[in-house]
């Protein structure tokens, strides 16, 4: 039978994830992989969680083996509620503010479905986080794409998108601005105080949502912790979290906070979506933060992610310190460091050498929606040890020279 | 903010499900509930569940808490072929054949998300289980509804409606037929070989898919086996299995078995739905799956339900015999049987009637698309005991009695 006659237009236009496609070499011993985002395994607490894993099902069973509300754990709400409270200073969050969904990536789609047309305008990260994008495609919306820049997103060129669909006559098919302003994902740069404060000037100015993503939040090692955009404007601010990086990420456990009205619609929506997220891991994660200050603990992993943060900008400083045109970006936070070539340089025919020299990384261009940019590359520095990281960076240096040598020649 | 003027098409057309709304008065410790089609968590192995989940986080911790695959975990794709061989009579399934998803929902939302688009059609059945098409409303198609028989959909009318199809030139835009074959929700009925047969004719004659449905198939508790849909036709077959009937709903499996193109556009799509399945709860079916064989320790359970459903049916005959125009389906396995009263009765009137009784059923209304029809309902024999049973078809009896009364008093 012939299927392509009978895919819809979502399934001829969905495409494969790079990273996960690149990725699969990545389990050559010899390979030194700067590439995904996946937390060490031995950070996450096996033993506490296998000892309540048996006990909640155990004797918890009715709930744990049994289907749950589409909303959601309230045990699992009210413990987030304290971690919000504690550790983010987030006040005035109710269970009836939350929806447990089946990691943030749910959450992302949940958003397309309930907020974008075929119509709709919204706005992303030049670069951004793909798995935004490939939710809200679905929905095959517009996108304006506004340039990222050491301090997040350029807020006077999200204007200015803005001030064009106003004189257009089309400012009410805008529906929100997606960001991951704390430790963006690819860049790792974070928005000050004052910046948030003007996106939302923007949102009241023009009506529209902000979506917040934020999965890396509590992977600050250094630096000043910055308010949350849904902290100062909780009527116009989706904010998703996740337990994939700070606990683990097999739960698939991800969290919507926004106004109750917004809740309801998503929980509606979900009844179609999955009915609800398995009752079971999202009960596990409620007992074990009820018995334990997962931020507390996180400590020392975020200082083992910091030494690992430092060893990869002293390698680089080392390696790339002399080449022209090459600049990377220095997180205080999160798990990537987004490195940027002359412009003429192509991270993905790059990417062939790389491997040949046994290290990867994520090409940029994974990381745009139309206006794709081609000189960058994302470095993850949260897996490999420091003599891998100084070595990885070592055989990226060799790989960047042959691909100079290489294109010299051809041209 | 006015967050109506945000909402996309598919948030200003979800409803929330009645079926959910209705068995909120369900807490009720006096009331007798037929309404949910949850089973009875007294049949979880919880003891080896329990077991199996603290082994498998302390020791596989690098699957069970980590990022896993979109396609699934291979562990609980061997179980379950194993299983299908011994006990579905299905061979020649491979894991390139299987996608794990979270729950069935989440396989009838990538149908929908990979086959319909805004022109297409699909067929269902009137009635029909309504989370399906909640997942596939989110594609705003046009539902063909194809009466139900005592032996399943009339499949004569299905093949009318195609060739009017065929006469506007539509045909081409007709995607798929959906179809649970074996003890049907709502109805309990199922199709007999020679009709699932003529369906696939029709699916040869008329170029399209059939989605087989089977939640219920394993809990037969009578009469012959019939050889599933896919096993006649696996290329244009797409099979939804779910683990929630069989083993419990709280891990939230479902399984999609049908061809590797159709599979490796499903595992696509999936990515930009929720990455992944949980790992944890994937991996602890595939070591129970591997430890015990389900279908077998099930015998007890399917007794059971045996016992119960003839409790109801001599209830029903009791109650109910002597009432004109009152049938009633005889279900050989399933969890539900369908309850027909004459046409000028509406059990959605009558349900307030009903909870004054203590007494909870679903109306009929809750599984139709557009065509409703009001005077039947949905009974499920699984949660209550047998004294429940009778004393809650009793109360039932009043209750319709009381409407009767209360409707000619009206007119």
């Amino acid at each position: 039978m012939d299927y392509e006659k009978k895919f819809s237009q979502v399934a001829k236009t969905a495409k494969a994830s790079i990273i996960r496609e690149l990725l699969k070499v990545a389990s050559d011993p010899e390979m030194i992989s700067f590439g995904g985002g996946v937390p060490d395994p031995e950070t996450f607490p096996r033993e506490e969680l296998g000892e309540i894993a048996a006990k909640i099902v155990k004797e918890e069973y009715k709930i744990t083996l049994q289907y749950g509300p589409t909303e959601g754990d309230n045990e699992l709400k009210k413990a987030y509620i304290n971690l919000l409270k504690k550790h983010e200073g987030i006040e005035g969050v109710s269970p009836e503010n939350m929806l447990v969904t089946v990691g943030s990536q749910e959450a992302l789609q949940l958003i397309g479905l309930a907020l974008l047309d075929e119509d709709s305008y919204c706005a992303v990260g030049k670069p951004v986080y793909l798995g935004a994008v490939s939710a809200f495609k679905q929905m095959f919306p517009k996108f304006l794409e506004i340039p990222l820049e050491d301090d997040g997103m350029n807020v006077d060129i999200l204007e200015e998108k803005l001030n064009e669909l106003v004189n257009k006559g089309e400012i009410d098919k805008f529906k929100f601005v997606y960001v991951v302003p704390t430790f963006q994902n690819p860049a790792g740069v974070s928005m000050p105080l004052e910046k948030r404060k003007k996106l939302i000037n923007l949102a009241h100015k023009y009506d529209f949502l902000i979506i917040e993503d934020d999965p890396y939040g509590a992977l600050r090692f250094e630096g000043e912790p910055i308010p949350s955009i849904y902290s100062l404007e909780p009527e116009r601010t989706i904010l998703l979290n996740t337990f994939s990086k700070i606990l683990c990420p097999g739960l698939r456990i991800g969290i919507i906070i926004a106004s109750t009205d917004l809740l309801r619609k998503f929980t509606i929506i979900k009844q179609g979506v999955d009915l609800c997220t398995p009752t079971l891991t999202q009960r596990l994660a409620a007992r074990y933060l009820q018995a334990h200050d997962r931020i507390e603990q996180l400590k020392p992993t975020l200082e083992l992610y910091k030494s690992k943060k430092d060893s990869m900008l002293n390698a680089l400083e080392e390696e790339f310190g002399d080449m022209q045109g090459v600049s990377w970006t220095r997180p205080e936070g999160g798990l990537f460091i987004w490195l940027t070539f002359p412009e003429w340089v192509d991270t993905m025919e790059m990417f062939e050498e790389a491997k040949k020299n046994k290290v990867l990384y994520v090409p940029g261009e994974a990381f745009y929606v139309n206006e794709v940019e081609k000189n960058h590359m994302r470095l993850s520095f949260c897996l490999p040890s420091h003599e891998e990281i100084k070595e990885g960076i070592r055989r990226l240096r060799k790989v960047a020279e042959s691909y100079v040598k290489m294109k010299s020649l051809s041209s």
